[in-house]
């Protein structure tokens, strides 16, 4: 299992390559609602999300113990293969990403610029499969949860908000993989072990709240839909499940509340956010209609990586008329 | 004239109730355009713009002049508005505020929220015509910009810029009434009299260029028609072309670079940024258009303060498809 003792290597090995991102609130969302809750920036990380962290962990884990490392492969559409394309720029090592034709021109446009060769497939599957297919011939295939280091990495946002010296009454993340929650588990288990730690879903994307309450793996036989297209994932893995497994509980959500706080974020915080990011306040209002007297909690966002057509798709209405109030 | 001692004093005296904002990069922005560009974020500084800066100096300073001070009032639907409405909240002076009721909800429900008194009016010209009324029965009329402690509170952005130790080769900043170009003149002057200095206005909304040009106030007769609703200012006033006059020019800007670097800076830098606020930069793209070996230079992020009709005429279309590239 991942120990703190990782957590805090890993912050090491880390450096000055990756950001300490900055804790974020709103005056007036605070204001709004009768309590404080702080925002981890990880928007404003490396490549736009906090993947690069265990990204470049694991790629200087492995250097360190002097395993080869000719090239490196990937597929993705997301935040994971642009954080791969930018590790593997950094530290010298030929990167090759996969990535679905479907995938938008400015995603392909950064992974590009972070060094990657990016071959466009027509299809998913066919990504997957030349990625498959490399990784046959010697690349390592650089998987974007089921992984100690990749844990031990995300794991370092958490211990950074520890080492500012906040200790909220609870946390929210999201939860698609289950990278950043188990990471983050591991963190305030030992160094805030009084602090409530949950994941948040899209309802429609609700594996990890299955696995959770059942207690086994729980698997979607194809990629549920919703906006929050980071925790699209068809399940989480044993790995992730027995971190996961130790927190207080997985919130669903619906979509409507996912547009809502994209929206409201974007306007008090000043930030772009993805709609994967905002779960975690989502999650974060639900809970807190529950609270009677005034908590401090942590939100983390997770990304800011917005394509055109989701962009499109959170402001085809306009959610700003309606203010945040405390029980809603 | 306003010295860079008033502007260290200004510093002082707000203290901690601003923020001192953070400087902002794109690594990616950087590459693209072969140079260094850092962004002082104010979309981040209370009340979403740097206008809080010069709204509670000018309050402060007549508190320890010992001025009487029995209520404010103003007149706007901007970034103004909420500034002078956030001041007097938090030096405990009643204020009104007058808004035209086309003024979007979220920046009336934002005014409120400072504890302002909001009054709608059916047109620009009656909130005005308010204004000035209270301001007949004895309530302190507080200008946007045509007022020495506005200035210097304006100046401190840049103050903190130089004590961060940058000295950029040249500085960028939107210019409506001029305060804050005419505080960053007096800061960039005194204390870095290499960096050159320019105001951006769009094309549309050029008084400024004109006034620097012939040395003489030009004055609009209406509003220019602009996305940059920051700067649809008539005119600069005599004192701070005063000021303007000593920066090394103007430069001129269309609509569709504004709508360009709006949907590029939101993408790139994950903020939230008002039309307005992206002058800065699409000056600089300009300049540096020009430019042989690479430069450093500062871009002042004026606010993030975007009403929900603005944001749906910046998105609606795809700019994103065309990356930044130098020359351009």
């Amino acid at each position: 299992m991942v120990t703190i003792e990782h957590i805090r290597e890993a912050r090491e090995r880390l450096g000055d390559a990756v950001h300490q991102t900055p804790l974020l609130e709103s005056t007036l969302l605070n204001r709004l609602l009768g309590h404080r809750i702080l925002f981890k920036a990880e928007n404003f990380q490396k490549i736009g999300a906090f993947k690069a962290r265990g990204a470049l962990n694991t790629l200087r884990v492995l250097q360190e113990r002097g395993e080869p490392l000719r090239s490196v492969v990937s597929h993705s559409s997301g935040n994971h293969a642009q954080a791969v394309a930018w590790a593997c720029g950094l530290i010298g090592i030929p990167c090759t990403v996969f990535m679905p034709e479907t995938a938008s021109a400015i995603k392909q446009q950064a992974t590009r610029s972070y060094g990657a060769t990016v071959v466009t497939t027509p299809t998913r599957q066919e990504a997957e499969a030349g990625s498959a297919a490399m990784e046959q011939e010697g690349a390592m295939l650089l998987h974007p949860y089921d992984r100690d280091e990749v844990i031990a990495g995300q794991g370092t946002a958490a211990l950074e908000v520890l080492d500012d010296g906040l200790q909220p009454t609870a946390v929210f993340t999201p939860c698609g993989g289950g990278g950043l929650l188990s990471g983050s588990t591991v963190v305030f288990r030992e160094l805030a072990p009084k602090t409530a730690l949950y994941g948040v879903e899209p309802v429609s994307a609700n594996d990890a709240a299955r696995s959770y309450r059942s207690g086994s793996l729980f698997r979607f036989e194809e990629a549920p839909k919703t906006l929050a297209d980071g925790v699209q994932t068809l399940s989480l893995s044993e790995r992730t499940l027995r971190y996961i497994r130790r927190t207080d509980g997985i919130i669903e959500v619906d979509e409507e509340e996912i547009v809502y706080w994209t929206q409201w974020l974007t306007h008090l915080l000043k930030v772009t956010v993805e709609p994967t990011a905002v779960l975690g306040m989502a999650g974060a209002a639900r809970w807190l209609a529950g609270r009677k007297k005034p908590e401090t909690v942590l939100v983390i966002l997770t990304g800011g990586n917005l394509s055109s057509e989701t962009r499109a798709r959170i402001w085809d209405r306009d959610l700003l008329q309606t203010v945040p109030e405390p029980g809603v």
